[in-house]
């Protein structure tokens, strides 16, 4: 495996794979890999000759007040899980080589963004596409490759690489999770013992909506009442929101008629989790393995 | 020569080069080819396997009161000299194709957009780089040619190149001119005889600030002054403007003191005609054929 630290150094190898013919899949990451990591990592083995894995904690996607400067790293760790999945090469920037100096351009989301997530980080998803746009154009992948955990995030780059016509088909992978439905995260490290057991709601949460959807309930107003009762009441965070929308366009609905997302956010003591199924009209999910 | 319509058939075209190891020299147009389009058509030809050139006038770089409606297009004439000059594929998409919906991200400029023309065209420049980054990612060109004419432009594609670390090397080509210097451009066919032979004062003014240059003069607001008055006095046109800043950056100075660009913008009854001289600190020319 290859750790590659310049710009310079990434983008001449995707080009020489150019050349050779060789597809290449990419991974971007934070770092501090875990299994959700792993399940974006063996996906994107299968189906390319070139596996790149990225890990940049990215300080444009964080607001002054969020958790850049102790976003937990783990460099070591994450090139033993890179080496342990086949990743042919680990792209690890500094954040000056990222961002050598103030950038004259700048992109922005006109949609997509201020909701959910979006909401309370405002400029983080101008961050996620800003340092994507540059990604793509260092690893230059024919295959990209997102958890669907960040589900506002994968309709924010799907709207990305549609708009700007970029050359990557992009694949959305299922949430992992832990044995009681929590989804992975890097930052459930911040959960206290009682915190991680109680976070486990937020999924059973949001599965007692599907679950609404399924029984043919479709108005939006009742189906994120019931689901924030729920959360509320088992899990004691404060939650920041429960919503549904239309995905991936991430639209306003009274109704569910189409596929949709339902999503929350709930704040606990030292870290806020995030949590959402993505529905067909009939409940079902819409992604599965 | 090829005559492609599709952002589909394009980019498929594109990658099948990339993979047959072919490089791919790119002149991005809005058509109604003369003299300078034939000369960056000219020095791509040399340099790469393959020479695409797109004909597409772009309205996202049209401000409201400006000539998107009218700008002349000749598309039989557009492809004549295309063949003429031995191009394989031209790219002639709608504006459908390229915007079939309104976009969710906004590339914008935050800085070399506002002095010069950018100035009195707002949002100008951020159109230009919307539809060159889709452009850049249909065509996949190793490298791009542009004409120092509108060196501003370069100077805004060079940001885009650099921010966003596209695997593409530009070339910025000299400006073509008529006998007595006037620059060519498509938009000289709104000129009068009359004014046809006032214009070409403005690349003489252009002239007079190079030779005060030349001779020792570092003050930025003697050779503005000079210039100014020189072209007003020949002209009749209205200025609207004759200023020199450093280039690429297209930062103010007082004094000439490293590479800079002496640039007039000046309208005549049914037109607004640009040029520049980009030169070193001594006066010399920066580009040379």
């Amino acid at each position: 495996m290859k750790v590659i630290r310049t710009i310079n150094e990434m983008q001449q190898l995707a080009l020489q794979c150019k050349k050779e013919n060789k597809s290449i899949g990419f991974v971007a990451t934070m770092g501090y890999l875990h299994e959700g990591h792993r399940k974006l990592l063996s996906s994107a083995r299968k189906e390319n000759d070139i596996l790149v894995a990225s890990i940049f904690v990215n300080p444009l996607q964080f607001g002054p007040n969020e958790d850049f400067e102790r976003y937990p790293r783990d460099e070591e760790h994450d090139e033993q899980v890179a080496r342990e999945e086949k990743v042919d090469v680990v792209f690890i920037p500094t954040v000056d080589e990222m961002y050598p100096m103030p950038m004259s351009l700048r992109l922005t989301m006109a949609r997509r963004a201020n909701v959910l997530c979006g909401k309370s980080r405002e400029g983080h998803f101008d961050g996620v596409v800003t340092v994507l746009t540059k990604l793509f154009h260092i690893v230059l992948p024919d295959r990209a490759y997102f958890g669907l955990k960040d589900a506002q995030q994968f309709a924010v780059v799907d709207a990305l690489v549609e708009d700007f016509n970029f050359p990557i088909e992009l694949r959305g992978i299922p949430t992992v999770r832990e044995q009681y439905g929590l989804a992975k995260s890097s930052r459930n490290v911040y959960l206290s013992e009682e915190e991680r057991e109680k976070a486990k709601y937020i999924y059973q949460g949001l599965q007692k909506g599907q679950d609404l959807i399924r029984a043919g309930e479709k108005r939006k107003e009742i189906i994120v009442n019931e689901v924030s009762q729920f959360i509320k009441s088992y899990t004691h965070g404060k939650i920041d929101y429960v919503d549904l929308l239309t995905y991936p366009k991430l639209e306003d609905i009274n109704t569910v008629n189409q596929r949709v997302i339902l999503a929350a956010a709930v704040y606990f003591n030292q870290a806020r989790l995030i949590d959402n199924v993505i529905l067909e009209e009939n409940g079902d999910l819409s992604f599965t393995e």
